[in-house]
C-alpha cells in the first residue's frame, strides 16, 4: 500500500477502530484502536499493534502475555475509517482469559427477537 | 437487560462501535455507531438502528434500501464499550452494493506476512 493511500484512513481522526477476527473460526475476538504508526507496525511486522486510549501509548498485543495475533489479512472498509484484521490467535484474546472479548449477552432483546420491525420509519 | 446495565455501555462516551456480523457465514459486514437510544431501539425492534455521526441522527439500517438486518444476538465486550451484533442480512450490507463493507485489501503487508515479530518490545 502506498503511504498516500494509508494516509486516507486517518483523514477523519487520528484513531480508527480495528475489528480482530480469528481466521480459522470466524469468531470476532476484540476491537481495539489504531493510529497510523500502529497500523504501519502491524503491516510491517505481521503482528497486531494498537494504540491504547487510556494509556496513550502503542501496545503490541501479547507482548506481555504471549497471546499474540499473527496477521493473515488486513481489510479497509468502504469509507476507509475502519479495519478488519484476520488473525491467528495464540491463547485467549481477552485479558479476562476468555477466548473472545465478546462474552456479555444482552438478554432483554431476546424476548422480542424475530418480531416484525415496528419502527421502520 | 436492566436499564442500569445498559447505561454502563455509555459511561465513557455517548457513542460506541457496533460490529455487525452475518450469523450464517461469520462474515463481518460493517461497523457503525450506536448511542443509547439506537441500542434501545435495536433491542426493542430486533432490527439494527445506528447513530450517524455525519448526519447526527438515528438511522434504521435498510429503511430506504430494504437491506435490513434482523438481529439474532447482541453481545457486549469485556469492558462494555463495544458491541458485536449477529444478524441475518437482507441484500448487500454496503451502500456500494458489496455484500460486506470490508472489501479494500491493504496489500503491502502481504509481503511480510508470517515473518517473526521483529518489534516485540
Amino acid at each position: 500500500m502506498e503511504p498516500k493511500e494509508l494516509e486516507r484512513y486517518f483523514e477523519k481522526g487520528t484513531l480508527i477502530p480495528a475489528v480482530i477476527q480469528e481466521a480459522g473460526t470466524g469468531e470476532v475476538l476484540m476491537l481495539a484502536y489504531m493510529n497510523r504508526e500502529s497500523l504501519e507496525r502491524t503491516l510491517r511486522t505481521g503482528y497486531t499493534w494498537f494504540y491504547s486510549r487510556s494509556r496513550q501509548e502503542l501496545w503490541n498485543k501479547g507482548a506481555t502475555s504471549g497471546h499474540v495475533q499473527r496477521v493473515l489479512s488486513v481489510m479497509g472498509d468502504c469509507d476507509r475509517d475502519t479495519l478488519l484484521i484476520q488473525v491467528e490467535q495464540t491463547g485467549p484474546a481477552c485479558h479476562t482469559g476468555s477466548h473472545s472479548c465478546f462474552f456479555r449477552q444482552l438478554t432483554q432483546w431476546e424476548a422480542t427477537a424475530g418480531k416484525e420491525n415496528e419502527e421502520n420509519e
